[in-house]
């Protein structure tokens, strides 16, 4: 259905909170436009598309926000903290875990605290090659004003057209570069992050020994502590040349293998992927138009003893010295470990699709299709066992409903001790029960993972959908001391309440 | 005065506790020998010494316990909550900022809880270079368990010879070759944390985006949460070639320019250090004997235009091939930026003394010498302000109380956005007013280092001697939240109390 025909209830908010709230903002800075409360009111989960796509979504934020000063942010939150209002941060709105659900938890009102209009660069200290960026500014607009000093943040998840800075940081991130410039984790030296109970600022820092982290604690906190307004953030030089190369290996524990050696022996490409065989069939089958099928067809791969193997794609940025020196030695190294080099064309086709995932979904779901990805991390002893349990898991849980998957797998991020695995799942949708279906296979991948002691999420964050086996990871203990630290900073509770800590 | 003339009170620790303390860990588990009490009075501080030396110590624990398991020190912290007794985390004893001191805080009884028995190497993953190694393991033991396995923890603090894992995280310590191994809040996968609320278990994952990083705010702890049982590290390969060498500038901020380009092109030595004009006459007057004055004396520097200039010790570990790639390319780039090369011997000359500094305090405190070490890291950008101000601060401090110091400094570890600074201060001690002689220096150099938003500390933690300056590192907010935790993990307080967090 069209956006505009989507039902929404009638805004709840209270008239003295929507003056408070209009006094703070001008009638500029506060919408209850349908269009925007919709587009406020989902972000890209499975769910999230199923409930967009039948017109009913499970409840619209009931005014949206749009300060354009910290300020303004503080003086929000303490005027919905005084009113009992839910705060529902936004950003891009590309969180695939329910993370920007308006959700009203025990308050009569929820408002999307929209940050795009705090979108500047407030400084690049280029001798330390570090920026200060406010929390709304969208990644790609940073690029834009990085290029002309000759900086990159280098962070490119797939979602990168639409995301901002602070919603990277509220949820851990990580690009498909990242292997080489870092997750965005990795990138925050400091932060400023308005919570109900004042502000926490931390200006950048190379390293300290000053008691816990306390970045650690806001980044990845999902909107439920507070807003993060300002990152202190790791830049580097534009890269003069990008090399992506294409490798064929016998078999992906083959590949894990070559990408171990190259990442324990400090040769790890920059971006780092290793297709399954299941997915490299269905790559070289939809490459077949971009040529790449013609050169690296059946019958140049299979004459090579590699039929039926598995796709890497490697990439290196840096100045053209650096490149040469870092790939020859990497390339060396992977072709040693059993890779098969198929030149620049595969890493050509995946740089030119990279950012397309998102469309494809909407065009299979289009086509009655459930397709959906999730993606977790662990030790490089266990990535082969975990990688065939996720698969298994699924595809018992579909094929006991009758729609059995196609379940695809690649290594995504390569670090010393273990690797991420990001998973596809395409299935026939079950009609009247899209769900229900979508959940049973969330749930069997989810039990599979935490009982294995990989991660439940390696960058897409806890939102709804993972909380159920957040626990898992931290300890109800850790939990417990999350929720404490949330109490002193959130008293009131108002914080994007029921993402990540649950309604604890 | 030798250690059995220390005046020490008697054991105040109450009947029943002391029944509890001993069912749970047996006669050998619990002393309150006089000589126990007393190595387990006081860290390696300035003002610990001073106490020593004087035969009076601040205090001593009343008892020392000595837990096998991590069964133990849980029903130790559960006992202690019980009966109100005060927990003292114990691992090497070389705290140089007050973390150890025996403060009974609101408590009737302190107890030092030596973590030495819990020293088990657990579990090796060669595949995934990670080390499972229980928290009491001293460093050095732990080295000596992976040679043959052919790794290392590269984990090489000046206090190496005695810290333990446990310690090392809870103080985020840094060694001195961290800038190619990493600090150890870098190494550290996963924990064991035992509190009195509960144990925090947190396996190893390479990365994650589930919520805030819990590892994040037990490392660094200082024994105020609990006490960190074991540690998942990661571990390398052993290095078979270790090349160091000596460079010399012409100014403190050539070479600091040098590092820079150097930590930034991704060319970093894994051991980068830069001593300033002072601290580089001293250098090179004392290593007359060894031999490196014969061959870098005046002469030689003068007439290439470096008389006065800085000392740089880089060093590269990693295997011969790795070590020649990497240490030509580095040792190009900081000619390029105005290094001039000594050869092997400088290096030589510092890696024979590299744990030699502790020593040499003890030395010039017996005869009658104010020696004391602080250090900070920020930006690039502010480095060699930093460094100009630090020294002044403190020369301006002492001058004014009629004992002129020597104040020197080296850059010690390299980061992409800045680097951190290690400060010697050499004074004639003040007869009478040791203390008041010593918080003077430390008082204003602290001072001068947080005004310019670098860190009260990059690796010696804060324990007592920082507390001052916390504040202004996290805010009064985020050291509220850091309180909001300890009450949930540590409800009655009884864990290293006054350290850290204050009495707050």
């Amino acid at each position: 259905v069209s956006l505009e025909q989507v039902t929404l209830e009638p805004t709840r908010l209270g008239a003295t909170a929507r003056e408070a709230l209009t006094e703070i903002l001008g009638e500029q800075g506060i919408s209850e436009d349908h269009l925007t409360r919709v587009a406020h009111a989902a972000g890209r989960s499975y769910p999230d598309l199923l409930g967009l796509r039948a017109g009913l979504v499970g409840g619209a934020p009931d005014v949206v926000l749009f300060p354009a000063t910290e300020d303004q942010v503080t003086a929000v939150l303490s005027a919905c903290s005084r009113h009992r209002v839910a705060v529902v941060p936004f950003g891009g709105g590309t969180s695939v875990v329910g993370g920007v659900e308006p959700h009203r938890g025990e308050f009569d009102a929820v408002v999307a605290l929209d940050l795009r209009r705090l979108d500047a660069l407030v400084s690049v200290d280029d001798r330390s090659l570090t920026a200060v960026v406010q929390g709304g500014m969208r990644v790609p607009a940073l690029e834009r004003a990085l290029e002309p000093l000759g900086l990159t943040l280098g962070h490119f998840p797939q979602s990168y057209e639409y995301v901002s800075v602070g919603g990277c940081v509220a949820t851990r991130s990580a690009g498909q570069a990242s292997t080489g410039y870092g997750r965005i984790d990795e990138l925050v030296l400091g932060l400023r992050c308005v919570t109900p109970s004042g502000e926490i600022v931390l200006p950048a820092r190379p390293a300290s020994a000053a008691g816990p982290d306390l970045r650690e604690l806001i980044v990845g906190s999902e909107g439920v502590l507070g807003v993060i307004t300002e990152v202190s953030l790791r830049a580097h030089r534009r890269p003069a040349t990008r090399r992506y190369e294409g490798l064929f290996f016998r078999t992906f524990g083959e590949g894990a293998e070559a990408l171990r050696h190259a990442v324990q022996e400090d040769l790890a490409p920059d971006i780092g992927r290793l297709s399954d065989e299941t997915e490299t069939r269905l790559t070289l089958a939809l490459a077949g138009r971009e040529g790449l099928k013609a050169r690296l067809g059946d019958s140049y791969i299979a004459a090579r003893g590699y039929r039926g193997g598995c796709l890497a794609i490697v990439g290196w940025e840096g100045t053209a010295a650096e490149v040469d020196r870092r790939s020859a030695a990497g390339l060396a190294l992977l072709v040693r470990h059993g890779g098969l080099r198929l030149g620049p064309s595969p890493g050509r086709a995946w740089a030119a699709g990279r950012f397309a995932g998102p469309y494809l979904r909407d065009h299979l779901l289009d086509r009655g299709a459930m397709a959906d990805t999730l993606e977790t991390a662990t030790q490089w002893s266990g990535i082969e066992a975990c990688h065939q349990a996720v698969r298994e898991a699924i595809g018992q849980a579909l094929g006991a409903r009758g729609t059995p998957p196609l379940v695809m797998c690649h290594i995504s991020h390569l670090y010393e001790s273990g690797a991420s695995l990001y998973f596809t799942i395409l299935a026939r949708q079950e009609p009247g029960a899209e769900l229900e279906q979508w959940r049973a296979a969330k749930t069997a991948a989810s039990e599979v993972i935490v009982q294995r002691g990989a991660t439940i999420t390696h960058h897409h964050a806890i939102g709804r959908d993972h909380q159920p086996w957040l626990e898992a990871e931290t300890g109800s203990l850790g939990l417990e001391a999350l929720r404490a630290a949330k109490r002193a900073l959130d008293p009131a509770g108002i914080m994007n309440p029921g993402k990540l800590l649950g309604d604890g």
